[in-house]
């Protein structure tokens, strides 16, 4: 098997090519593609490397929608295109896919699939684990690592660690709006604006509510995000309320989270330990803790979950 | 006036040092007390200065509940005390006080008047803006800061924060059940039992769910909490989600919000410019940001909100 990744410089890339490294058998072939700002040793430059891209089976792209658009158009009619961007996410033609919720779309070998955002995928397997009774609602907020902003929110949050560490100024920040270091920010993509759909959400928030909707398959569910970044180096957690279709029982919620593909239950009442991004990290699963009945709403769910949003979350 | 403090040497206690200088003239009296262990200069230690104390107009307590109901039983009839602990909080006698939202129980001077925890405090500013039309649902979210768990859970996080920026092991926690640093962690208060009201809700939700309730004298709202420590220093930063009883427009709701005693509105859609704890420390506003409407459900309002826990939440 040829595999190209695109992007392959990026964290999303690198990620890419260790879970590669853990699954795929040492005789798989990989050819890592990316942009001219990004030379490195062993990685070609896309734009001059169409017909070594066509050699391969599959094609994963990390890198932006535009570059998305442009693959989907080199594709042979037997290549695949896994696509980490947004570029295809919502087109009805192509399949929004995590593998624990709806693979039955891989079966039929589309040509071209879509990985949904990070945040959106670390709560889709969660509420997976709750399809049977269902929901009539999702409120969530997010604690999100500062490496969902790529290398570079990541070493801007480093860069401020280091200083503070030593006492020194903190250097001011160039990727986030604000300093990341010691502080909260609302998520630093673009909020959309007041004539819009969804006027007020910012397009990270937009992107979990409707790409869940999309791959949980109720296309009418009222859900809202709250995206937030906090200074995480890796791995994103999310504070979930899900209003159910039925009643379910602290013992079945539990049961449920404990058998659903993907997830680990994190949920030591007594020692106070919970899903953490720390924990989280570098693994395929997503933690899922804190799970309790609503105080007053009989058919309302809290839990706290995390999961590494660059392993499980994007590559 | 004469003041006492019981609980000087603590965050809280230092915390009202400062704001009585900011606003009581110099004339004021000004005495403090703390526990044998927290001996420094000019302090007085309590158990051997019953007298002193009840020699003051005003006892403020920044100790703990035990201390509480002693200095209750030690005041004289023309003596107040305002209690920062949770006591008598729940006291249906006792009058639980938001200056900017109930703040007409102060007239009859009643003798005994208890200061709500620091994040139903920060969400009671907030949700007054919207009392009419009043809520009929609130999901509430907290990133909360190290300081609300006293200058040991701060000096805690400064410990691991310096060790990271000199690249040495950080230290182990000994205050918070796990890292801070780096990390999200579920409130370090003990979670209620199974067979307990509120099963599963920590000390901290439960006391942000009760007291929110009689703050704002709704007092069967369905109202949930879910509260999480983020390596932040000082302010507590809160998504919430509000059901209203009637939709408001977004420019009402921002009109709302904009005349709100004690609110400051942050949110600047255009430059991503919203409420952080960075911003909102060592001051007394409550700031509201992230203002929309939800985009399926009328009568939800998602806001964001951060408030200096220490100053406006506890002294």
């Amino acid at each position: 098997m040829k595999i190209a990744i695109v992007g392959a410089t990026g964290l999303v890339g690198l990620e890419m090519r260790k879970v590669i490294a853990d699954y795929f058998p040492p005789t798989t072939e990989l050819l890592l593609f990316a942009s001219k700002e990004r030379p490195t040793d062993g990685v070609l430059e896309l734009s001059q490397s169409k017909e070594l891209l066509q050699s391969c089976d599959f094609v994963l792209n990390a890198a932006s929608s535009e570059v998305a658009q442009e693959l989907k158009t080199w594709l042979r009619p037997e290549q695949f295109l896994i696509d980490n961007s947004s570029a295809f996410r919502l087109d009805p033609e192509v399949p929004l896919v995590v593998p624990e919720v709806n693979g039955e779309f891989l079966k039929s070998r589309p040509q071209v699939v879509a990985n949904p955002n990070c945040t959106a995928i670390i709560l889709c397997v969660a509420l997976n684990a709750l399809k049977n009774p269902g929901f009539t609602r999702v409120v969530v907020s997010t604690y999100q690592a500062a490496s969902g902003a790529g290398i570079k929110g990541l070493e801007e949050l480093d860069r401020q660690i280091k200083a503070a560490g030593l006492g020194e100024e903190i250097p001011k920040s160039e990727v986030f709006p604000a300093q990341l270091f010691g502080n909260v920010l609302s998520h630093n993509t673009a909020v959309r604006e007041e004539s819009t759909v969804g006027a007020g959400y910012n397009d990270e928030e937009w992107k979990v509510i409707e790409e869940t909707r999309k791959i949980i398959d109720i296309r009418h569910l009222p859900i809202s995000a709250t995206c937030i970044r906090v200074p995480v180096r890796r791995a994103h957690t999310e504070s979930v309320s899900i209003d159910l279709k039925t009643e379910l029982s602290l013992d079945a919620l539990r049961a449920a989270f404990a058998k659903a593909p993907g997830v680990k239950v994190v949920d030591d009442w007594k020692s106070n330990h919970f899903p953490m991004p720390i924990e989280s990290q570098n693994q395929d699963l997503v933690y899922v803790g804190r799970i309790r009945k609503d105080a007053f709403l009989p058919k309302t769910v809290h839990i706290m979950i995390s999961g590494d949003q660059l392993r499980k979350g994007a590559a």
